[in-house]
């Protein structure tokens, strides 16, 4: 089984421009944390975008969308921004039937010690893995049915609605 | 739903003597490495030892099994060395019926920046939520039934059988 | 022989805020950094302001200023904003006489796992310890006078003028 | 000017070795450490052992010493293990004259996110540019002479005698 990964940017990937001195976005650090995670799934990464996902589109969401369509496995991490997050999972469910489609991110960039980014990595792989069909979003250890979690940007975390 | 987590030392907790020069056990990482990963599923954690598993005795393993049986929870997950993951695996499937229990470590100690284990913390906490009842060894992003898994000492890895 | 530190902020001391998904000022980590470079120095740590550089006024200036004049300590470490390091190692050397000061900072916060921080204060601290009286800027391994350094704000280094 | 640095081994560059589950030497760690520094100084770095200073012989002496004598640089630094750290800066006095010579190791190896080795980098190389000829060690913040210092092996800190 290969589990394939699309990566759209958001906190996770986000770096530091020692220049400007301003986050930013440069390469994706997934195939580094896989690498970290000594991970032995079957895994296969492609980047669609890096951006923030405040700053995501409609078409976006499509570009996103028509991959986890026509990409031949059945079994998918999307890593994305927190704040569109369960946007982009609606997306999904309305328009990729039948697969296991897990979103993922975290609260603070993998480039900083102190990220989950790791730990929601590794959580959404598992997931991925023996979740049925369906469309969730998996953060810090748990994992919600797209339908029923919103994002409480007070406290910065995903809960059940 | 409340998650166990039983530790049992291993690589994962392995620390560094700066007096001695040696790697040694302390206290375990398990709840600063709940933190880092910003954890939300109900845990609670018990440690049970603190040891190499290639000292773990029989007793040791009756230990581990009978709080395994006897804890309220129906999910655990097991934090243990790798060498002998696998026979402490086996007496976990014959003493206890009934219940989700995975086993998990790291091929690095966590106080190395090089850890696996936040990635395989990650993962052994979602199988334990959606595998069905059974022993099972998470690392490193797969999942292996208690009788179809060995490590293979030279390769550093586990595998099927 | 105690050293006096001035914290001041800059990106040495930026830290992620999660919830809002942008770089801000907490506390400052001097004391976690010299406590991992187990810091057996005597030193003196006071932050006086926590801010960007080039967010500094001159009355902010003329803070550092009258504190660096007043401390008993004939020895200084002021941590600092890059951007603007020059401007205040001027208003030092126009009001400090006969003391040891020296600037440093990081291009990297010192959050990130990343950055130059570590390394820049165990350099500046025994700059502060040798140098004879005067005013410099200490960076990544050099040190410059007050008066013949400029930040190259394109390489993102300090050079010689 | 250019900064000689001498690469010896010691906790500085121990390292884990996952398949043996153990503390081992591999390539040196110094350059990957002055890149995080962003070392602008100008540095030529050389192994020339990589061992365990309990380990280090009258001949491993014999090379560290003839290396700093006969190299063109005045400057320089030795990375070594701490447990005889004191006994090399003994022979390095009796055999190499007129140059500024700065041992300086780890008391937790920089593979380690908790190592000193970063902070005691940044200071050798400060004190190596700033001090007049002769042996030095530097650890965590401080410069000793050679010959007024000895490791208090309880306490895990060099201390003046």
């Amino acid at each position: 089984m290969t589990i394939r990964i699309f990566v759209t940017g958001g906190t996770f990937d986000k770096t530091y421009d020692e220049i400007e001195g301003a986050l930013t976005f440069g390469d994706t650090h997934l195939n580094e944390m896989l690498h970290l995670g000594r991970c032995h799934v079957d895994v296969s990464v492609r980047t669609l975008m890096m951006i923030d996902s405040l700053a995501m589109t409609a078409d976006d969401r499509a570009v996103i969308v028509r991959n986890c369509l026509t990409c031949e496995e059945s079994r998918i991490v999307v890593t994305h921004g927190t704040d569109t997050m369960v946007d982009t999972a609606a997306a999904l469910a309305a328009g990729v039937p039948g697969k296991t489609i897990v979103l993922t991110g975290a609260m603070v960039p993998y480039a900083f010690g102190s990220s989950d980014g790791l730990f929601n990595l590794g959580s959404a792989l598992s997931f991925a893995q023996t979740l049925p069909p369906g469309v969730y979003i998996a953060m810090n250890g748990r994992h919600f049915s797209w339908d029923r979690v919103r994002k409480n940007k007070e406290a910065g975390i995903f809960e059940e609605t």
